[in-house]
């Protein structure tokens, strides 16, 4: 038998995980390590982390064929070199060739969001598809892009960043400090914002009741009050299925994928709202109906895809 | 030596060329020919044309290695089959075996903004890249993807349509039926929009003094005001620069290209119009000076672009 580690590395803690070619979970072990300014130090938990999982899975060393890193930032995974990660402190690390030193395993990297993205076409929801886009809402929005089974990252890793893309110029500010993004109208934080707004024009809402019950406005309160008819909430969704199509239209348009995987805490709202978006994209793609049809789905690991996708940055090396 | 022949197909003619590897011209015709409800005799028409040019180049069949054709709408070049395309009433159609059957050549395909920014890759301003995106400003906004050296064309060539990227929401109509294109701001078509509505706004611009001189408004009039310092032309320039520079970060984001060439009627603007689109670029592309640099340049091959492009499809094959 053949296992590959995987690894979904944080600024504050590190999962790992050790997987067979078919996704079975052998072992799995989060370990509390802090990044910045201890660069040799973390790197050495890491390595430390992958050995332990070797034992835990009491499997034999040599039959572990690969370990896959998701990292925070960007990632050239041609040449294994972290080029920049902030939330760890790095910069321009070959973390790839260090790592295989100290553990004697072929090691591979790639970015977060695209070893998510990896992880569901391989073991999750896009299971079956050579052509996915995951994008993840959350905090931020993350995006990974599969192109014929492999992750696409751009050239030197700089790319795949879709939560960036500017979708309604001079509008909303975002992290990133441009105005417009993409991640500034679809992310969860964007949602949240955009019902306290709500609220706020809406004193009579079910919004108001909901986040009042709750003792906070989240990602959930318009979907909420939307599913008791609320009239806002029901503006508020439909402009924000609205935004969230228009950024995957753009993603269709170029790489027209076979599937778009939707993940994150607004994803939890299921296939009512996948059914809605999916809907919208297809819609409004580029060539309608005369193009392939765009699959738009849950994806179904969760905060384990990035640990899988890791693992399977190795398969077939 | 060995020859390869491009053909860049219109509704109305198709263009043809033979070059050897190194982009050397040998023979080029143009025939005049009509697509539309005569496909077999539009075909035939091809052939002939193909046949021709081995002649008038007078090199033997044998040396010529493949056939290029360079086509308006979407083609699956893998399957060498253009699914749609209706300026020459196309659908579904084997082209490449067809063809290739006719003429006793291995025949190729692509969209013909593709063949374009591979012209430019091999033989133009783009040559030495590996990673480079073609964007045509006319009377659309025509995109063409390189990566590693080949073109991308999306999942069964639906993809790489840049210029219905959505950049401005809700924004002006575009030719597709939707709001806020790329190509709606980005056009020669949609400058020209903005310099007459410029100049109704701005009765004393030279805008309308340069207009008058020519009698009419073309791309060139507010670029010309823009020059002679006119502040009404310097304000529509500036925008027109920043809703180009808006849909090129969107690419750069996502592909991270080496080198952005600019083709079409604007791009004769030349050197300080692409500094000014490379300097928004590249202050405004995701991570900042921490990503690498991306190089804007205006196209060299002018209408030949395709051509070429088309031509090289077969190289190395």
């Amino acid at each position: 038998m053949k296992y590959h580690i995987g690894l979904d590395v944080g600024g504050m803690s590190v999962k790992g995980g050790i997987i067979d070619v078919k996704g079975t979970l052998y072992a799995k072990k989060v370990i509390e390590t802090e990044a910045l300014n201890r660069t040799d130090e973390f790197i050495g938990d890491m390595a430390e982390l992958i050995l332990d999982l070797v034992k835990i899975a009491k499997v034999k060393k040599e039959d572990v064929r690969s370990v896959g890193l998701g990292i925070p930032g960007t990632v050239n995974g041609k040449e294994g070199i972290v080029t920049y990660a902030c939330n760890i402190g790095f910069r321009n690390v070959p973390l790839a060739e260090i790592l295989s030193k100290k553990t004697g395993i072929p090691v591979y990297l790639s970015n977060d969001a695209n070893c998510a993205a990896l992880g569901e076409v391989q073991y999750g929801s896009g299971k079956g598809y050579r052509d996915a886009i995951m994008v993840t809402l959350g905090t931020g929005v993350g995006s990974g892009i599969i192109l014929d089974g492999a992750i696409y990252e751009g050239r030197l890793g700089a790319g795949a960043e879709a939560g960036h893309m500017t979708i309604r110029a001079g509008g909303e500010i975002c992290g990133c400090g441009r105005r417009g993004c993409f991640e500034a109208y679809s992310s969860a934080s964007a949602l949240i914002r955009d019902t306290k707004r709500a609220i706020e024009e809406n004193p009579d809402s079910e919004m108001k009741t909901v986040a009042e019950r709750d003792g906070k406005v989240s990602g959930k309160t318009a979907f909420e009050a939307y599913k008791q008819g609320d009239a806002a909430a029901k503006r508020l969704i439909e402009g924000y299925v609205e935004n969230l199509g228009i950024g995957l239209v753009n993603l269709v348009n170029l790489f027209r994928p076979e599937i778009i995987l939707l993940g994150g805490g607004i994803s939890n709202e299921g296939k009512y709202f996948t059914d809605m978006v999916e809907r919208y994209v297809n819609e409004n793609a580029y060539g309608g109906a005369s193009n392939p049809y765009v699959v738009v789905r849950k994806a179904a690991l969760g905060n384990d895809a990035g640990l899988f996708g890791a693992a399977a940055l190795g398969l077939g090396k």
